[in-house]
């Protein structure tokens, strides 16, 4: 496909922040029109996060506190690539840790980019199937609660409004459509 | 609910730099076991996604370039609120801007927080139904596509990869859950 009227062109690109956790670029690029445009957006190493299923179908999820947003938060459980690690091996690694639950079997369900206007942000979806808890290892100032639920229960809280975390949303959709398959 | 041993307490909140179009923030906050640590975010005005589904259910749908992720995405129209806006006539401007389309049958679909990690951002989600064509109106500088789709195409691409955009997804389940409910 010709997308020569939508792409913009790459003209310049540079970091104007670095906080303590957080990368700013600032790009220059050049609009389908010619004229040039700033774009400011969130350098992000990436994340994976994990549908865990036991072997009765109930779902592993989470309850954490998310301060930009002042809330206890239902939440899939997800976290960061760490420097030099693969999408799968983040995921087995941040599902032990932060629920305990392990699994041998795993399949890739998808991805998104949840914040396409202003960060570079991918996050890889796994599902973990028959899952078996072992005991989490929680990394040090992380407070979280862990428990089960079937889906049919997650997709009543996700229309009714319980539910607000855009990549657990997008993740349930993609479990819908896998499970509609991979029963 | 007695979330205590999740909450994490504001100590103190400081702006540490602002682009032309960012703002981002540094919390100091006091966790669960009385440790302090340091939250970096992105404060956001908030924005508005549209579903506008013609008499026959086929839904308006755009392509746009975004360039911190360097592809064409396939969306659902949306755009971010105007200081003193509210979400509903956010909703209805940017539908008719970005799209050319204006309906008079206008129903609440739900929100959705889709980067609790790093930004304030609160996306509405509205459905707009019966939509009739106009004339788009986009900004200077603003290059899309706009298209329309039956649902279970949409759904289609959702689970073979080929929508991957966060918020898209994200709406695509809470719409899922309004038609059924609301044929």
């Amino acid at each position: 496909m010709n997308d020569q009227h939508l792409v913009e062109k790459p003209i310049s690109s540079e970091p104007i922040f670095a906080g303590n956790f957080m990368k700013v670029m600032r790009d220059t690029v050049e609009l389908p029109n010619g004229r040039h445009a700033f774009r400011e957006y969130i350098k992000h190493s990436g994340a994976v996060a994990i549908f865990a299923l036991d072997k009765d179908n109930n779902i592993v999820m989470e309850r954490q506190y998310r301060t930009p947003v002042s809330q206890v938060m239902i939440e899939v459980p997800a976290g960061k690539i760490d420097a030099g690690e693969d999408y799968l091996t983040c995921g087995k690694r941040e599902l032990l840790e932060e629920t305990g639950y392990v699994s041998d079997k795993w399949d890739y369900l998808g991805e998104i980019l949840p914040c396409i206007g202003y960060s570079t942000e991918k996050i890889v979806f796994y599902v973990a199937r028959d899952v078996v808890f072992t005991e989490a290892k929680l990394d040090e100032g992380e407070f979280l609660e862990v428990y089960t639920q079937p889906l049919d229960e997650l997709l009543t809280d996700a229309y009714n409004g319980k539910i607000t975390d855009g990549k657990t949303l997008a993740g349930l959709l993609l479990l819908n459509g896998y499970l509609a398959k991979n029963k």
